[in-house]
């Protein structure tokens, strides 16, 4: 059976449970706010797409846009102003369909995106705005079953594009060519499988990515380096990325790689992170708090006496964006709850040598987790 | 000559302006502000990279990139914070490097990236931040020689990345197939030219990208089309998009072509286009507005009664980012000024049949424009 999105009645479910905390007509300003209440997808630039969330349910979009608005949304009314900035404003256009009642929205207005500059939602209206981008995020945090499903399908994805880029990472080739030949291959992998549907599911060049993002070497030791054409060469510790967006939804599936015979050093380092990230998997008991998971992590390297190898929290949650909160992290006490689906991805780096990162996507169950991405996590398997 | 990036000296010219201007340490928490005033390159997320800039240029970053940002940024002072959100979290901890005097920033603390939540800057220092957006852009409309040059190096590589599309766009090839492998290829083009220096210029997946997003066929008459992996057929329309930032910097290239024989009536619409983009290129006297420009080419419109054709503006800045303020626009009175970027880009759109749009980029001069992108305009020149 083929996944094809959230269905309908989810969508309206979602909304209703917004309203129904807002007690007023909300408006949507953010991209995936909008696509988590309606599934619409566009490019977010200088020019507003704005969502009114009431009896109805507004689309407000340029001009432009209202043909395709009309095929692709799920709208009951479409209004539209001309082009930004326009002889007229759009903020003034919006002001008049929004209603005479009370007004919520994820924020005042729409943001500065691309040189976009206009007047807050309260000033065009003349009334106060309710803002609730933190309802929102908590209502993201917990995943449904048809949500974890498409990341679920992410992360089968995730695993094919990986192995297509850790096939290609071998002595002699260079970071860029095995990536964007596994982008590549992998993205027409999932036109071929997944058809039409899929196909209008992509964003502008998206599809599936596999990289290493310059941690390559002695790089692999900068947790978030940029990537650079890095030759690799025999004993370089490597540090993978991937990414499979399905139907907006995204798992993570990371993993620490040597390129060549691991030496004894990078043997005992890699018997860290899949220690690590086990203590990760099995700290989550019911009524754990995220901050508990991490302490659970640092602990281990504490006992371990590697906590100088430590560089990054243990993990955060993934859905429609490829980061969101809450973090696996001892500042964040927000309550691990059944649903929320997170990355765990305790890594160690050490300067001059490299790192070593193995990240997974895991949804929380009534007493534990289940890991979501499928791919070998012992160093035979991850010697290219 | 091998163009690597903005002078240094001319870097700092930036910063002596910006302080000159605010009359106070200034705060930078906007990546792409951050790389216009310093050319460093990171990875934009939840946690927080700051720039401040006063007597010193300082750093402030979390922890695992104190080092990466120590070899490749242009810094006198590196703070660091060890996570976030973290036990502490990192906005108290700016508070105490920003120094006790007067304070001005791009905007009052970090904006809610993937997930970020803290205090605004004014907040945790308890003084008053003058907020310096509208300078910063004004600041950045009138690009410098060095960075026409970088503009112009884009221009060179979205132009061979737009042959190759048109090349591998042919009856019974699929949009996505001809656009990765467009991509792949001037993608390791530019990294072979270019080497490691370039290389290190990479976002994460970043290139010469060229594609349709979605606009083939009938679906070309909407502007902005989402990527549908459509198979090309003789007589489908199509609108085309290259992007090949060259040390940040994009120029913009785009065709409206026909894949086989053109009707009469695609014949009609590519010359309008054409004639519209002359009108608008023309437009350029010492002493216009942006809006005096695009009323130009809607009087063209106008004048060939195909006003029901017009969508979109005539085309916007670019520079760092590949849409900038001003626009040329009906609603934007800004003078044009020499050093200025603009896509100029009308184009027709007929429902049911598609659309047609010409973008190129041009730099303005003391008396005119020159045409920064060097691509065939003509119909038979752009039949695939």
């Amino acid at each position: 059976m083929q996944a094809t999105g959230i269905p309908r009645d989810e969508l309206a479910a979602r909304r209703s449970r917004l309203l129904e905390h807002a007690g007023t007509t909300v408006v949507l300003f953010d991209q995936a706010y909008i696509q988590y209440y309606t599934s619409f997808n566009f490019l977010s630039n200088e020019r507003p797409v704005v969502v009114v969330v009431g009896d109805e349910l507004t689309a407000f979009v340029p001009g432009f846009e209202v043909a395709r608005t009309e095929a692709e949304g799920p709208f009951d009314r479409i209004e539209s102003y001309p082009e930004y900035p326009g002889e007229d404003h759009p903020m003034p256009l919006l002001a008049r369909i929004v209603g005479n009642g009370g007004l919520a929205a994820d924020q005042d207005g729409y943001p500065g995106i691309l040189g976009y500059e206009g007047p807050a939602l309260s000033e065009v209206t003349g009334r106060p705005v309710a803002t609730l981008s933190s309802f929102i995020e908590g209502q993201m945090r917990r995943k449904s079953p048809a949500e974890v499903e498409l990341i679920r399908h992410s992360a089968r994805w995730c695993e094919h594009a990986h192995r297509l880029l850790q096939q290609y990472s071998v002595a002699g080739a260079t970071e860029a060519e095995a990536s964007l030949r596994a982008g590549y291959e992998a993205t027409l992998a999932m036109l071929e499988a997944l058809g039409p549907d899929y196909a209008g599911q992509l964003g502008s060049q998206d599809g599936a990515t596999a990289g290493y993002r310059g941690q390559v070497g002695r790089r692999s030791a900068w947790a978030h380096a940029v990537a650079h054409n890095i030759r690799f060469e025999p004993g370089d510790m490597l540090v993978s990325e991937t990414a499979a967006p399905f139907w907006g939804y995204n798992a993570e599936l990371e993993r620490g790689m040597v390129v060549g015979e691991p030496t004894d050093e990078q043997r005992r380092l890699h018997e860290h992170v899949v220690a690590a990230q086990q203590v990760a998997f099995d700290a989550f008991k019911p009524g754990v708090t995220c901050a508990e998971v991490d302490r659970a992590v640092l602990d281990y390297f504490d006992a371990e006496g590697i906590r100088g190898l430590w560089s990054q929290h243990t993990g955060h949650a993934i859905g429609l964006r490829n980061h969101e909160a809450p973090f696996l992290d001892v500042g964040d006490r927000t309550p691990v709850e059944p649903g929320m689906v997170f990355t765990i991805e305790p890594g160690v780096y050490q300067d001059g040598l490299g790192g070593f990162r193995h990240s997974d996507t895991v949804v929380v169950t009534d007493d534990g987790v289940e890991i979501l991405t499928d791919y070998p996590r012992d160093l035979e398997s991850l010697t290219t």
